[in-house]
């Protein structure tokens, strides 16, 4: 979905400090410090760069340039500058948030990220590859001490969940399979809180929700055993009326992840559930001959695994991806399936996500 | 409940091969060499050999000798040799199943365990310790180029689960909560199956059931998004006639740990659920104010998740640790659970598990 994302009002930033170091990841804190130039290196592709557009459509204040390389076609259209420039403006941290085919690091990208390493700036990076074991990254970073850090490693030193009861509010997105809009969603919710005056937080689960955020914990990259533990952490006591809102992940009804799903589940004991769909996903992905549930079965698997942590969840709002459909026949389906459910239903990018936040005690 | 094992018949021993080499653990193939020579060390309590006395218990035929030092108050009534003469009767690992107090490695067995190493046994090793991690004992294994074997590490390059339906037939042990017998019950179950002559595996998925076996894989170790697919890889397409018994973690509502559960219960697809229960176990371990579920709740949330995999899942039995019963409450325990969900309701320390596989189609 954040290939090509509506326009909207420019992103109030976070109401909570974003340095919280309650837990170190095996390269030093997690913390990413902004703000962000966003590295688009030489993709030939604009899709390629998906991630990088969805760090400046949720955070355009904390992108101030982007750097690319001879033969780029991505374009944010943001300032045009060399790593080096961007430590000048300010930059503290270089997010590569590209996918290349092929998922390794390339070397025409080398010099780039040396030369950002010996500047000042640390590295962040979603992509399947290791960038510091690139032997001219690490040197460069050891020299300078900066840090490369990958958003796909889980912090050590995690704890095993408690299931002790939390203060402030938390909502929690799910969703009948993976890839349904459950993070689109999160941040849509933290953007329309924000706006409202309420204090918010988008707690990132996933490599590009973490990049977006600054900080979070890739779950599904956790040792099975403390998973529930890691969404605990990541969602920790804060004032009543503080709301955390959590970007789920995979789908209690999905055979590969489902584990996953119910650690985030219990560990964020959420208040609230946002349940997200794709209208026109027929069977779950990466599985074959596995229908996707109907909203009513994700609904019912997801309050009768919470209500374990909290026993006054309920189901606030459902977010459904129309995109396969013309105008019409979206408002179509999401009239019928809020009134089948009795739950306000939009789509996070056609109509946005008021209707579900005029439901919330806010 | 492994410190006071009842009287059994000598174990059959399994009849498939036990090196199945489809996956590798980070310091090499993980199954362990057969058979065993016990290291009881040095411990002043014999409870603390509590993992030492359940291999001797399920596996006698894979254990030839014990290694005792001065002031071992343990002694499972095997051969007492040194190392080296372990090795000269044939052993091939010398197996570590103590928890001494501290968790740490203590200096008095490193002597030992060198002599092992270099009289070319291999060391296999359920402490929280890494045992490899001390300067001699690593030495020494590169010297003879034997290995020490850490069953706490998951194996990598796990794959992602499928889902897809695999040949033979499973049985999974669920619980009610954490430490109520499901590896015992499962144990059990396959001696039971192996001494009416079918064809059967006990499949470990934790410290202690995989020193036993000599192979598996301890799930809650797993990497999250792999936990599913571990289970897969655990539990291999079999001849229609075999019976893959797998030992089960943690519960569905526990609020730690469900998360491994499910992803157990997804993975091994199980066609029958045997539910273990503690009869005294008012709370859940390790959190505070959960009370256990009921046999019921735990059957109906197993049954439900386990849908997803496998449509024709059902329950053949219970399994009770009744060990804080006398005899006759025992009894009536085990008549009115029986009774309450027609299902044959054993303690497999005081009745054993034939009731079970009586209902089973064998």
């Amino acid at each position: 979905m954040l290939a090509n994302p509506p326009d909207g009002p420019e992103a109030p930033q976070s109401s909570a400090p974003r340095s919280r170091g309650g837990w170190g990841a095996a390269d030093g804190p997690l913390a990413i410090r902004k703000p962000y130039a966003l590295f688009l290196g030489d993709v030939h592709d604009a899709r390629m760069a998906k991630t990088a557009s969805g760090i400046h459509f949720w955070r355009p204040d904390d992108c101030i340039a982007q750097v690319r390389l001879p033969g780029c076609r991505a374009d944010l259209g943001l300032p045009d500058v060399s790593a080096v420039e961007a430590a000048g403006l300010g930059a503290q941290t270089l997010v590569i948030g590209l996918a290349p085919p092929g998922g390794g690091v390339p070397d025409t990208w080398i010099p780039e990220l040396v030369a950002a390493l010996a500047a000042g700036l640390d590295i962040a990076s979603g992509m399947h590859a290791r960038v510091a074991d690139r032997a001219a990254v690490g040197a460069a970073m050891r020299a300078r001490g900066t840090r490369v850090l990958d958003v796909r490693r889980a912090p050590a030193d995690l704890p095993v969940a408690t299931g002790r009861k939390r203060t402030g509010k938390r909502l929690l997105t799910v969703g009948t399979d993976c890839g349904v809009g459950k993070m689109f969603a999160a941040l849509a919710l933290e953007r329309e809180l924000l706006r409202r005056g309420c204090r918010a937080d988008f707690r990132a689960t996933g490599q590009t929700g973490i990049l977006i955020a600054g900080d979070g914990i890739c779950i599904d990259a956790v040792v099975a055993d403390f998973a529930a533990g890691a969404a605990e952490v990541l969602s920790p006591d804060n004032s009543p009326d503080h709301w955390d809102v959590i970007e789920g992940q995979g789908s209690l009804l999905h055979p590969s992840y489902a584990g996953v799903t119910l650690s985030l589940l219990h560990g964020s004991q959420p208040d609230h559930l946002v349940v997200c769909h794709d209208a026109s996903r027929e069977y779950m992905v990466g599985v074959d001959g596995y229908r996707t549930p109907t909203l009513e079965e994700c609904i019912e698997a997801n309050l009768r695994a919470g209500r374990l942590v909290n026993r006054g969840i309920n189901v606030v709002g459902l977010c459904v991806n129309t995109s396969s459909m013309p105008e019409p026949e979206a408002r179509r389906y999401l009239d019928a399936a809020a009134r089948r459910l009795g739950l306000p239903a939009c789509d996070p990018v056609r109509t946005g996500v008021a209707a579900i936040v005029d439901s919330l005690d806010v």
